[in-house]
């Protein structure tokens, strides 16, 4: 028998907690909504399932996705602006809510100065070789598809990928700054307090959330509103036999990224208040076969040996055409040029002289992958590539023996995947109905919400921290300013 | 702000209706779960949202997928069994909930006998041609992927097709029969009368349900259960976009195929008491590009000249694999000896000479679909398709000359769909949270419920049907033998 999502308000006997705004998680959004809730007047309770904050923000790579013409773009010179910004959001497929999208695009630069102004330190430096992350402490990389094809054609290319000063992992420098915040701020946190449930009233109105603590049900009033912010759900395998089988059928292969608490109890809360749970099918999905960047000169083929991509692309995008080959099978074909010595656990399926000789023994069927290495050299040495318009940048045909075959299937090479499914939000931070309505009283940000970025094929890296802490900021102030019921 | 899709208990002063068992829902499922309670003892009241019933089983073919050795299987020679259905059922990817598969293959001989005893009439004949509906009214029809790669790998084919005694479109004659044997129960039906939210006492328990009839707010009250039956959403353009945007950016090019009130309301309501709604994100989709057989000779193609499926796979598998190339354009390639007279509204693209010609006229790159059939005859000539595993019977090179190209691109060719998301339930019809748990008095069925078939991928014609009306028994028999609140 479930556990109810919601409770009555009816229900409810006495308030052991009570606050303006609550917030449950406190990662990278519930920080920066907790920080905007505070700084606008509210008090603010955060609850966190853990003994401490953090979440997968503090786990991560510390990229955010920015733009519009930073301090750092300007410095080395990239020329970028809030609407080529918000052009590249919505390209390539299923784009984020244009709404979102172009807030998140037009208050790029100042969302980057407010998080220097908390003392996040950023260099004006770029990385300019493709790389997952930058090894140094360089700001800028191109984390995303900026130049590649279809990408290219809607906007101007720049480098958005901000990554915090600190060389290699930077999420744990970006975590010190915002908790920072957080304590100079009136904030009280109650650690080791799961939410379990909101507290709505007879009209629907979100007023408070059921905790556990201890083993203990918790009752907290939230005068003003709730902000969900307590993460995906890539550690709840039900879900994930729920809602991504694609995924669920490769578990053993792939390695889920996240904290244990991404439960996606979040989301069922929202969603049993009446919030529309979307895009619940998606994640992000990479297996990171560059660096070198040497290796885009190579083409990923398929267990026939056809392609099904543009190489140029952002790591995540390819991989996520690599998973959707048969049997999730892809391999990176490089000439001895092309070669170059793999950073990551990339294994060699293959060295071979002729490219019938790789034919047999990647078990191809005769003749395809030769087909398809004459049909790409015949094009690429014209400096051009009709059927997927890799860019002729990474254009030179496929000819210099002895030739490898990087083995990028899945269940060889290794997987990383995150959740992008979650509460439909408004700009504000609001939490929407199937049909667009508003749920008074509550709010969500972060991997809680369907954001910015709502596919492996259009995710670039930073998107995620990027969309935490720039909409749990939103989600804050909204929160803040929301009459009390 | 969003209309709450549950109400506490607390808030219900006065009950306008009451039953054993409420259904909301007049539809195939929706039926059969009233007979089904109504059989069983309980007093049934049925909600139906417009001014009669039928659903989208009344305007559907009369297919009902069925097997394991009924009647006309039997007639006609075939050799199935529940095991071999199971098998079947369990291949080819995404399967469905193992359980719930186990009972249909299991129950479906029990289940034909059940409908034979409603009066509903089957001949015991066969169509054998590729067709997506018999003209006649002969009951059997290879109805899927039976006899195609890989399913037939997994399980021994059988036609599992039934479709209702009728020359043509047969859902009419189905509902005749279900919609007379509601009328023989004591079954009280409100029309006109549309489900909102659901009643929730303190723990969660469903009790009741909120409707809607001519603009009054109407409290009605389930002794033992509600069972939900409403359809799907593939008339709710905001779930469409919620949910399946690759749907939703195409709209203009598709049928959206099911009934007015198809508004995902039933959906919404289980979610909001705590149920799981899955693949959300899964549609049917076909452009009914055979008949005639013949064209299962042919080869499908994209846009880069190349092949992505076996082409003797049910019409609704190669066109979900067509509508995921580029562009969602595909086309089908015959030769002289494989063309035939099209039967329904497919466009023929262009007719030449020879490959190379086929090539031009269809703006593909150059020698791509010319290296896709010099393979394809190749192989086809030893009786082998290594590549997709078309079936020997299927395979003949193409060479007789003229060449013909039916264009089966979205937005060329007639796509219809709808939507196979729903709540999560268990064999028994009983809805199901996340974490796989009850929501103690909430059942669901038909569309409302995540069914036999998740994906356009594995789907065959009569698994709606089939599902609705054998779930929507289950859900019946549950909610009525449920204990009183």
């Amino acid at each position: 028998m479930a556990d109810p999502r919601t409770k009555s308000l009816k229900t409810v006997d006495e308030w052991e907690h009570e606050a303006d705004v609550v917030v449950v998680g406190y990662g990278g959004a519930g920080a920066c909504a907790a920080i905007e809730a505070s700084r606008a007047g509210a008090r603010v309770l955060l609850l966190e399932a853990t003994g401490g904050g953090g979440g997968s923000t503090a786990l991560s790579g510390g990229h955010l996705y920015l733009g519009g013409g930073t301090r750092p773009q300007k410095a080395i010179g990239s020329d970028d602006s809030p609407e080529q910004m918000f052009r590249y959001l919505m390209a390539g497929g299923d784009g984020p809510d244009e709404h979102k999208a172009r807030l998140y695009a037009n208050e790029s630069v100042s969302h980057f100065n407010w998080l220097v102004s908390l003392g996040v330190p950023f260099t004006d430096t770029i990385w300019e070789d493709r790389h997952t992350i930058q090894p140094t402490d360089a700001c800028l990389i191109w984390s995303g598809n900026e130049k590649a094809y279809p990408f290219v054609e809607s906007a101007r290319p720049a480098p958005r990928g901000h990554k915090v000063a600190r060389e290699g992992d930077a999420g744990i420098e970006l975590w010190k700054h915002l908790s920072k915040a957080v304590e100079a701020s009136e904030t009280e946190i109650l650690y080791d307090t799961a939410g379990r449930a909101l507290v709505t009233n007879d009209s629907g109105r979100v007023v408070g959330v059921v905790a556990r603590k201890e083993g203990k049900e918790l009752f907290v009033k939230a005068h003003r509103g709730v902000i969900l912010t307590s993460g995906g759900f890539i550690m709840n395998m039900k879900m994930l036999a729920n809602h991504i089988p694609r995924l669920y059928a490769r578990i053993d292969d792939i390695e889920l990224h996240g904290n244990p608490k991404d439960d996606g109890s979040g989301i069922q809360m929202g969603a049993a208040a009446g919030g529309a749970a979307i895009r619940m099918s998606e994640m992000f999905l990479t297996t990171p076969w560059y660096p070198p960047s040497s290796f885009t000169f190579g083409i990923m083929v398929n267990i026939r040996g056809e392609r099904f991509i543009n190489e140029d692309c952002y790591h995540g995008r390819v991989s996520a055409g690599a998973f959707e080959q048969p049997e999730g099978k892809a391999y990176l074909i490089v000439d001895h040029q092309a070669f170059g010595f793999p950073e990551s656990d990339t294994r060699l399926a293959a060295t071979e002289e002729s490219i019938p000789e790789m034919e047999r023994a990647l078990d191809m069927p005769t003749g395809n992958l030769m087909h398809t290495v004459m049909h790409y050299n015949e094009q690429a040495s014209r400096g051009i590539d009709p059927l997927f318009r890799k860019q002729s940048a990474w254009l030179r045909p496929l000819e210099a023996s002895p030739f490898a075959a990087i083995d990028c299937s899945v269940g060889s090479s290794p997987y990383y995947a995150f959740t992008l499914g979650g509460l439909r939000t408004a700009p504000g931070g609001q939490v929407l109905s199937e049909e667009g309505e508003t749920i008074p009283g509550l709010f969500a940000a972060g991997a809680n919400s369907s954001g910015i970025t709502r596919s492996a094929s259009t995710y670039c890296s930073g998107q995620s921290i990027g969309d935490a802490t720039f909409f749990g900021r939103q989600a804050g102030s909204s929160a803040a300013s929301s009459p009390p019921w």
